[in-house]
């Protein structure tokens, strides 16, 4: 699998990245940023960044400023415009997923534009607005990686956009979006089209794409009926998109204050769940498809089963520890197809972006400054965010 | 949905049963047993039988007599010729899923001469060989019952062969095939045709379909490489079916001493699963479809995993208290459809022992005398079976 030309690709990519080298400037714009920080005088080209950090896992953040890597022959930077909140940088900030590194910069829908690139880029020139997703980089040889699915990378080498390890980080580990900007290798920046604003396609790079994806895959038909379990972020997205491609959407919330903003989305229907699921009951093997975007582990069953037997349920939210339990004679009995779906590859990524672009479907957000961050983090775990946190970038 | 008709002829049958009205006996073969049991002198037309029952939860089964319901009018009554013992017995009676009421006769894998048939009769004639597999009612009108998965009874009216609520039962639940004869409804009988024993039949009526039915709903193409993981009583079946099919098999063991059998079956290839899945490494993503027969909770990611993106996987196993538990990140990774099965309806039921009957697809069996099933249920534990016992039910 070329795993000799990985290697010694991969090696060049850090080598260069940690040395400098191959840095295109071509950029008016100042890269290096404007911090008054003395260590600004130490011999390196890394990248100047500030921006709002976890440092434990109380779920707090706090302003820091730090270094990302010189912008590599194959990367470019970003000056980040706009940066949203999705509830999986509180999950992961706060180690429901597994102890992390701090301070750690969360945040990967990422809207910005382009201010420096490496001397092999191709796909963006400087000015250009461009956007960052879930993901930062990946092995790129692999049958995944080639084929649109840097997410599942054969050899494990995906890098997902905070908190993973990463050799060519100042800090050790990849650091998100609540920051000024970010250097990216090309691959993993998506064009962001001028018809759409830097603060309505933020959203799109993960509750836009982790939603399309898994509703592409499951090819409905124009009029089959859809259910779409949890109307948050991820799940206003999936209303508007599902709706948009002739779906008859069926949307499941806890919130009845939501009914209203579903129905003006184009749902047929917003079904208040009660706590014995009676609501549910009338869909009961109803349902072609139904994705669910909640977001913590819950009583899956009675969802599952308002889909038609041998239909499909994406579960998309990941639960803490990523532990999934349910109970095998109903999923059984519901003759159901259960799967699970994570984010979307880079070329879909753009696709979604382009699809939300050319058809108007735009994410409902809420504009928030830097010091707004930890309210939000709190309205977000108390859903009472409508419906996706935008953090202007301007504010840090 | 006809609830009205439907209620009333389940009181029309309940009261029939419970008073013996409506029974045709036009048979040779005593239809009272011989029991010499005093009770014989009270006043009703209820069958007598024996056999081995579980009497508590810790899985030794004592010999015991007990009654079964007269002939129903649209009942008949089979005398047991064989009857094999499936993994499901020794879970259900050692209350691994809820609690039981005993004393209570397992076994659905039941295979006999029909000896009596109630007036109203069409299906069956006194001295045809006749089988009964994991239930023996369902309300027969709902839109599943109607449609060949009473298993699947949306009134939730399905009674399985044994430890189910059952008003006509003597006894309160309905009771297995560890006995020397059973009484059902004609619709939850199979014809067993004349070129295959009973002792070969009996296992088809649970390993049989179990694994037949999920075969068949993965629609596999010749060719398709198939995964069956766990070559026991069901998965030993699957590969024969499978291999039948025109499916290329990969079959998964802990058990070394299969290896040779596992091939002799037509398998392509016999995998012997290792404690760290290193065995399984070489699989990853290259199956088309995978079933799982192991019936306990285990590590299915690994196996899963062995499954093309976006190809389906079944668990067939019915761990202890049904749950089962997974990481979501895992499923996503592998963009598996998961997949659970429960047994099968009447007509494919009969169409996996015609299948086998046609095609001279036969299960391994041993067969045992009465006073051997405590060892053999021991034996099945231990994964010692090879593959399936058969209890001759003329020693009981």
């Amino acid at each position: 699998m070329k795993s000799n030309k990985s290697k010694s690709r991969r090696n060049f990519i850090q080598q260069s990245a940690l040395a400098g080298a191959g840095m295109a400037l071509i950029s008016p714009i100042p890269v290096f940023g404007s911090s008054n920080n003395s260590n600004n005088l130490k011999m390196n080209n890394n990248i100047k960044s500030k921006g709002y950090a976890a440092f434990d896992e109380s779920g707090t953040l706090k302003p820091w400023e730090f270094e990302r890597r010189p912008v590599g022959n194959n990367d470019i930077l970003i000056e980040i415009k706009y940066a949203s909140i999705c509830h999986s940088d509180i999950h992961q900030m706060k180690g429901d997923w597994g102890p992390q590194q701090y301070p750690q910069i969360p945040g990967h829908e990422i809207a910005g534009i382009v201010s420096a690139v490496g001397k092999n880029v191709t796909k963006f020139k400087v000015g250009d607005k461009a956007g960052v997703g879930c993901m930062v980089n990946s092995c790129m040889e692999c049958k995944s990686c080639k084929h649109g699915e840097e997410h599942f990378c054969e050899k494990g080498e995906t890098v997902f956009t905070y908190g993973y390890p990463e050799a060519s980080s100042p800090t050790g580990i990849s650091q998100g979006g609540y920051s000024t900007n970010i250097v990216v290798h090309e691959h993993f920046a998506v064009h962001i089209p001028g018809h759409i604003s830097f603060q309505e396609a933020a959203p799109l790079l993960c509750a836009g794409i982790t939603t399309y994806s898994p509703l592409m895959n499951a090819n409905f038909k124009v009029g089959d009926k859809v259910g779409i379990a949890g109307i948050g972020g991820l799940g206003h997205m999936a209303v508007k998109l599902a709706v948009s491609k002739g779906a008859e959407v069926y949307a499941f919330t806890t919130s009845p204050d939501k009914v209203e903003d579903i129905k003006s989305w184009g749902a047929k229907k917003a079904i208040v769940v009660d706590k014995e699921f009676k609501n549910l009951q009338p869909y009961n093997k109803k349902l072609d498809y139904m994705i669910s975007t909640i977001p913590y582990q819950y009583e899956v069953a009675p969802y599952v089963a308002c889909v038609k037997p041998y239909g499909h349920f994406t579960y998309v939210g990941m639960p803490n520890g990523f532990e999934l339990t349910f109970n095998n004679l109903s999923l059984a009995s519901s003759r159901v197809n259960f799967n699970s779906s994570l984010i979307g590859g880079i070329p879909e990524t753009q696709e979604v972006v382009h699809y939300c672009a050319d058809n108007g479907i735009k994410p409902e957000i809420q504009i928030i400054k830097a010091t707004e961050i930890n309210t939000a983090w709190k309205k977000v775990v108390k859903k009472e965010a409508r419906y996706r946190y935008v953090i202007d970038v301007a504010t840090f």
